[in-house]
């Protein structure tokens, strides 16, 4: 995996992501201003679980403003089940929805004078390719006939992940703040107890040893490894955005730089440690 | 008008376009493949009134297969009125709208080793922003953020090509190949008798004159001057793809080149006579 | 006008009416079970500019549990637009659209064992058939197609509140509560400074008078006529939640029974004085 | 299976079935006229998967004057899939949409003085209550909570009827006309070779056979036994169109009644042998 050096323990700096731009239309979802103000990669929706064209522009448009790194946020095309049910679809058509959607994003990105620079799979979609080889390869493809150069972030241990560096893709392993850990390194189904983490200090603690340990400790108390080169927060909830916020400060503090792992992103200091 | 000079009498070529891509999932329409060896240009429908991005991505890998030009067919959010009813969208929506349809359809041709090269508003849009200066503003906007060397191509004589070239934007005119014109050379109201032609024979032969004179002979009689750099030619019926071959048949026997208006397309003989 | 009795100054009961179950998928939008303790009234999204089944099955099922009438929210099909754009809609398409949604909720109402008692066009519809004769012709015949026992819902002294008593609907007249009147007792254009009134105590107060007078008074002070049988209200922020809450009260407080329009409809206690 | 007795061998009489109404907007499929001549049950898209209202309510209305019944083609939310995709859809929606869908079409015959008579799922949704209990169960709920006087039309021998029937709904079994079935009376699979039939005289023969005998000969050319009150027949291609016509014949020369399982459906003579 050539992210592996990238992502090994004892790095001083971590990408923190999140999923924006998910509203739609009269609706809006979650404090997007707020999390632009903590993470370094907007996973910004593409108009097939949320997002229309124009709440997206806005996003892009703050995102830039804010030196955020921008991905597509693909999904199925499914709003209203907002891309989390899991879906049958075939080569053909995904391949194409997901250059549909990397395509319009970048449109709007032009628009706002920004790039998009990776893509990161939604909900049921990112939930599939975690381990489903056919669908998996067909977002590689996707990404690869659209633009090779951009880079792939998935789950940490993943096939998309896999597939998409045997494919030459770049490629980015997340971990979840929010999250617990099997002792193999694996999160634990939402289905079981304990799954979901909601002590912000806890969390953003965890995300520390992650970053500078390489470590997670699991759900058994054991240790287990963890290799991520972004940390993924949410923010549609007020609890959630605070917690994303505690967990910016404590690596911050810790001397960990909060940037996006594209290169030549938040060189400046639009994301830097005086937020 | 810059396209004056190119589209004045006695030229020696001319564009012929289509509306292409307008099926959607179990749905298609019309007959692309026949409609891709006689037009030079093809507009492609973007998902918002017809296309989904499996069935684009078909159609743009034929075009680019058969030499034709591709061109987003951008429209309404209206699915199910297939784009044709009149929508007060505001300016916010709307260029956000327009750019996020050419980036998909960007994005597609990417994916198939193409180019868009043009953008042709559709159906109602089409009517609205021949007229409407807020819209026509808009949608003359969205084509320079996105990509200000796209060619805008509009009803000859409309408001949205005044204020594309304005803007700065290279702009094409088209004609109808069946329909009527007024002395002033301007089409006749669909709901006035006689306002659509049904005569291929008379149809290619109102063509030749257009492209060798710049007139076509009025509803009244009288001699029209009207300059368009393209033609439009329809191919959802059997009886239109004929009317289409027979135009496209007259034109070439006598000696007109038909050629995108795009530098660099159709240099060779993908195009060429002997279709 | 039939209702014009009913509606008659004096009167110790009106009835209260809110937009209710306006989410979509993971979206929510204003605060229903606050408002079902406030209205007696619910208009029901149908599906078309808000409302997926399940969320419309939820609202169905409170409303009935608050012995709150159910109305059918019926609007363009314009998700992304939230119903709220002109649309241009044939009278073959329109009239189909009104039934399929009403049929829809009377679905969702069985399913709930309860009824749909009436139909209260939403949003840029709302307004056209106010004027437009066509449109609130289409709109009349699909209620009366699809059950003409549904009672009609409309703004006070609209085109299709006429249109619907001429074809024999009952129809009641809507007045609202935070909307400036002109001295001939239309309401003042959302475009005007001072259109829309912000302040819970006066709004409480004009809706008492309107209630036992029969007047509110006018923008420029004068007294204006103003027949109403039920009181629109709203519910999507937290200030217009206490503003409706305020007019219950004040009513509540005068001796007006807040009470549906509908026969039968709360004889009961469940939206008595007690709430 | 209650409806065993009805559909036992040696019958003289049996439904045809179609699916119809499955265009959209714009886009249409299939031969309605055609069709509704020819069977005696109307499968009518209902939204989800197919069917804008108004080309719906035109369906409805041609069944009825045609003395055809309607049932509600109800399908996952799926129009750019055409219903035919796996969506894994939570009981809580599940159940609201196909309420939602049935609802609309209730609506719509309403306006055509038409009445809905039985529900048979579509696509994938067809396919996976044949076999899987949660859905199968969601189905059968949602049907019971909107109209439990409600055929339920399915697969011989799947999972849905046998809890259709337990919950206490009439119910349909169906066979269909150019599918091979295996020795066990179970269709073979789509992706086997010989899975589906051409030849339109075999298949009226096989039909005749299956009406007055109960069997159909399997794949392997023995003899199985398939139970079966309507016959499904397909009218989206030209022969298609002329198969089920055939198949029409055959069985009405051989004296066999073309008719509802509706009772008081096509008393008369509205689908009599005259056609």
């Amino acid at each position: 995996m050539n992210s592996t050096t990238a992502s090994a323990a004892g790095l001083r700096r971590i990408d923190l992501n999140s999923d924006l731009g998910e509203g739609f239309g009269r609706w809006s979802l979650g404090d997007d201003a707020a999390m632009l103000s903590i993470v370094s990669s907007a996973n910004v929706a593409c108009g097939f679980h949320a997002g229309d064209p124009a709440a997206i522009l806005d996003t892009v448009r703050a995102a830039r403003d804010n030196g955020v790194a921008i991905g597509a946020h693909v999904a199925y095309r499914d709003l209203a089940g907002f891309g989390r049910r899991n879906m049958d679809v075939d080569s053909r058509d995904l391949i194409a929805d997901v250059v549909y959607q990397i395509g319009a994003l970048k449109g709007l990105a032009a628009a706002a004078g920004a790039t998009v620079s990776y893509v990161k799979p939604h909900g049921a979609l990112y939930n599939t390719i975690a381990h489903d080889e056919r669908q998996a390869t067909d977002v590689v493809k996707a990404i690869r006939e659209v633009d090779p150069s951009l880079v792939l972030m998935g789950l940490a241990g993943s096939t998309v992940l896999r597939i998409g560096e045997e494919a030459g893709l770049r490629c980015v392993a997340e971990a979840f703040a929010d999250r617990a850990y099997t002792p193999e390194g694996v999160l634990v189904s939402r289905r079981e107890a304990g799954s979901v983490l909601h002590d912000a200090e806890q969390v953003a603690e965890r995300m520390l040893q992650l970053v500078t340990e390489g470590t997670v400790t699991a759900i058994d108390g054991s240790v287990a490894r963890v290799q991520a080169d972004s940390i993924c927060v949410h923010g549609d909830t007020e609890g959630s955005v605070a917690m994303a916020r505690r967990v910016r400060e404590v690596l911050t503090e810790a001397g960990i730089e909060i940037r996006s792992f594209i290169e030549g992103h938040n060189s400046g200091t639009a994301n830097g440690g005086n937020k």
